[in-house]
């Protein structure tokens, strides 16, 4: 399977075989049905255009009601707006944000967050499993005086939750992180393209898991996790309001007919759909991962805390695995990508053990050879 | 009417009174339903992210078809960012656009174009309602001389057509710009925002109101006539495409399920859709106008060739016409603006023209008191 | 003679002819040369980089005598890298500066403040003779609304002193735009590259100039009036130092051997030299202008209050003074600019008004012919 | 010695203690009296503006012979400039640009690269002492397939000559790392704001070292090596030119008074100047390495092969070493940066040695105790 990454090309080849079985990624899934509904119930009557409309209140009041605070939502079209404009908010255009080294904004936004920050700089920050860690974050910012006009300045911290290898970070982690940033006056961006995900594996408050560990504005992911065309930036830190909302026009995100986004958004937490979506995709995860625990040549990256899995693979598996009608993607030579959708079943995924199990013995037989 | 300026505030008032008979915007109305059945359809099986699916992949042929050539389609959330970076692909940093002192770029997009352009400056150039004229864009060109470093250099021209005072460019006209900026080298960029209401206008095909007539690149609009989510950019000028495929990735304007967005779009000019909405909405705005004709106190400001009408009129005319219930935006003191939308009703545009007369019998007689 | 605006291309033809008597600006002038001695004195000894060394501490020490508050100095290698680097400290990268149509920010520095503010946006008020008039900026100001984002947020005023068309703000004046300004929280940045000749003119203090009527930051010229390689940013407004630093810094406007940067500019305020250059090529000024007041056929465009004429003129004048070994810049077919210089010699200016007398008396009697 | 790192603040307290001896930069040293009298000198006369004088015309001249094809040269006020302003000019603003990861543009400039590039992203590549590896580099391009849209594009690589630990790249070196870069496409710019040095260092020619192994564009460093207020980018691909041109203007990097700043870098290679500068400081260092080539307890970081010592030393040594009048910067709790200046004395480096080797042993005996 092949990353998807000549799509400029007019002339694009398709790389998509006949789909069996899909662990690519939990963009190639479908919406939840309830979240469609709400779309097309909302096109009825005439509403004021830019987010002026009966649904994007509504929307402010209830997610204000799920996060305990009033908070303000801005839906926007695509995690990368909102992790790359969400950043550019919570600081100057000669910050320093940090993040992990394959964080999200480090690694496969194409460098959105330097655009749209005027030049705003990323740095890793050393961690386990996509974490950053708060004593190696505490080290780098002690590398760098207040004041000193030579590197820029420290503006904000990044953390990806769930993170970029399935992990997921615990309450405590967030705060050691935030703990250390506040000490030196940096925001904290929380990136949750799939917080559902870690949320649900937390099984703590929405609230708990952001402003009240320290976040201070977040990407608010419903793509992955069963939603359609938005996801959403959410603001805890009410001053970082208002400079937002003229850049998102500015950054061509505000949709005029925005009722459309606001209804999936609504749909999206009502009920508790987005959870309910967010345990069945971890449940699979866990349960593929349960199947893998006495495999042998088959070594899982990280923990699964959510609903991906880092598979270290003998290429020789990966290439089986396809003959065999999965579909992952590579991200080396011996690493291979496995994530579970809201709709993956049990079916596909004890398919894919099995598959794993009967394919990993001759190939793990014949390694000295390779 | 109060524009819907202050929604970067929280606690937003509700400035929308119970909506009577809209002619707020375009914006304001509703999708047309086969648009939303074909994001609805299109919930099915898993496809490759990012524009890696057979719906784009659908797109990019009908488009092509309906361009007599192959042209690459960007489905974009917005028109702010389907001209942004239009705009941004045709030319360096430190490049001039010129558009009409009315242009949506040069007054409604917050300075998305210099921000995307990454300083880009606008430089407006006369003409009659909205439109470059040729002669003065020579003119302006003219006293710029080429390598000079003091100014920036020329790099492209916006004409948004139908024009932002609601006038339509002909071909000939259209031609005579792109005339001009090809004897500089300059690229031409299209707002098509109300492109479909400009063809309807116009009657030609949409090969002979673009690239036949010199247009390189074209944000091509749908949200304002009777789309949802998304509007595109439509490339005629095939070395353009590469760079703008990356700029949109990091721009967040490349949906991971685009799908969903390739299919409403696909349906927008499915069976000529968008052209009878067009039509819809024109013949709403001529049947106004022609109300209007022989009404003193109601001056238009453009001639009526698309879905808008610019009336000047007195202030207290348009009190009265808001307490009869109709909604509309002052643009200033006295001048009004009033969109047709596909959906509007031939017994809305009577009932307007019918208050509107009445109206302003007694405010005129009263003026002199003024 | 001509604009030197092909500097770009490699194969540059040489526009210079044998210099006469030179009128075409002030940056074609000698330095003074107690500026150079101060320069070659600081040439001893080793000194921290990038500003730590004693002469840009004896410079912030100078102009803070000088303008009678602590200020902040930071020596920039041009007007223009002031102007854009000061504007952009002044507010969001999605502000609108307020500027005359005809300010060097708006028409000569290939759009430096768009640049460097990230997208900022400039939006002239009219005024006269080169000026913001406060009651034109506070109408401009009423349109547009606190929060509204579509055209983004109003920031900051940009004065140009002396003006771009050879006048000067009186300190009414000044305050009188600040006082709009600061009603809306604008703050007010003066280009001052001619500030030493609007300074002459006012015969105020420095701090009745700037920052005690309304001034937060300015551009503080240098170049012009007989410096060589700096200009500077002086900051009035504490807050926004830091931020302005660091901007600096990564602008590439932080000499490392900063000392020959700030002895040049404690040796332009020594002993008033900056005034006795500017007295100098004001009177110059002056005396051409007192020359021409009972000639018919040339017109001054706005009283002269500085160092520069600005005189409407037949094209055929025109070119019988190039005849006659004048250089000076033509604005466009009528108009003409002439540039005195704190070097330029009464007998200089004399020549010019004889030439031009001279010459305008047949030329004027052909024009009918014309 | 503590980095000059809190200049931002006015108050600014005097980090410098009196100076003795003094390996901190070769920016704290003095400039060569032959370029000051050049800058004097050219004090006559006036001259045609941004460059359109006589000496920036001869300089354009004096680098084509040195450079032995036909460049062109833009005098800069920084080194920051040149290396940003270059890199810009090679690619769009979505481009990454490869480097070493002690590469100044990557530790030292607070991502000028990243600004002036509109968003472009700094990719650091491994290799020894400050180079890029080219295997390393050819690894690391084909992990970005040419036309994905997620990472942004490979637009450049720049290699610092002499690097930023003291090392000289070769000319098979600088032509490996080039031929795998042009395999891609990608442009090369060298930062050579230490060239001179390693032109001392490889005893090529100026060709030889730059265009003739595949440089497209380089900073021309002069600052370091005796220079006062200019480096200077040089051109060797002639259709980067005219882009740059603009761009310079509007980054504020264009001198009115452009004279001053040619007659400086005229003078800086007139008779060998440069490289008997160079020649001068790299003997220098030379001598202190081979007087460290016995001492136990100091470990060299890197090959001395320019004017650096990268030195790991007890940081009780480097306290001795301060409280002897040493000054120089420490870059870690172990490791100290000296740099030799063009006038740095060959008494001043065996006084050195001898501080060292005496504070050395008994820091050593008593290491244990630490």
């Amino acid at each position: 399977m092949v990353e998807p990454e000549k799509l400029s090309a007019i002339e694009r080849t398709a790389v998509e075989v006949k789909p069996m079985i899909d662990f690519r990624s939990d963009n190639t899934g479908r919406a939840a049905p309830e979240i469609l509904e709400a779309l097309v119930r909302a096109n009825h009557g005439t509403a004021l255009g830019y987010g002026g409309d009966d649904w994007t209140a509504a929307l402010q009041q209830r997610f204000s009601e799920l996060f305990e605070t009033a908070v303000r939502v801005f839906p926007v079209a695509t995690g990368t707006a909102a992790n790359a404009l969400a950043l550019a908010s919570l600081g100057p255009s000669w910050g320093i944000v940090y993040c992990s080294e394959v964080a999200h904004i480090n690694t496969a936004e194409a460098n959105a967050t330097g655009f749209f920050g005027g030049g705003l700089k990323l740095a890793p920050v050393p961690g386990d499993h996509g974490r950053i860690n708060a004593d190696r974050l505490a080290e780098t910012l002690a590398g760098i005086a207040p004041g000193q006009i030579h590197r820029g300045q420290p503006s904000a911290v990044n953390l990806t939750q769930a993170t970029d290898l399935g992990g997921v970070y615990t309450l405590d982690q967030i705060r050691a992180v935030a703990d250390v940033a506040k000490g030196r006056d940096l925001k904290i961006h929380m990136d949750g393209a799939r917080f559902a995900n870690a949320l649900a594996r937390l099984g703590c408050s929405p609230a708990e898991a952001t402003w009240r560990s320290g976040v201070d504005i977040m990407s608010f992911g419903a793509t992955k996790n069963g939603g359609a065309l938005c996801d959403a930036i959410v603001v805890f830190t009410p001053d970082l309001v208002d400079g937002l909302a003229v850049q998102l026009r500015r950054a061509g995100q505000v949709w005029s007919k925005m009722r459309f986004a606001s209804a999936q958004l609504i749909a999206y937490v009502e009920k508790g759909l987005w959870l309910n979506m967010a345990r069945a995709s971890n449940a699979i995860a866990a349960r593929i991962a349960a199947g893998l625990h006495d495999t042998s040549g088959a070594r899982l990256l990280a923990p699964v805390e959510a609903n991906e899995l880092f598979l270290e693979l003998p290429s020789a598996t990966m290439d089986a695995l396809e003959a065999d009608g999965f579909q992952f993607y590579r991200r080396s030579k011996n690493l291979a990508r496995f994530v579970c959708r809201f709709d993956t079943s049990e079916a596909e995924a004890d398919a894919f053990v099995a598959a794993l199990r009967r394919r990993l013995t001759p190939v793990t037989a014949s390694r000295a050879a390779e």
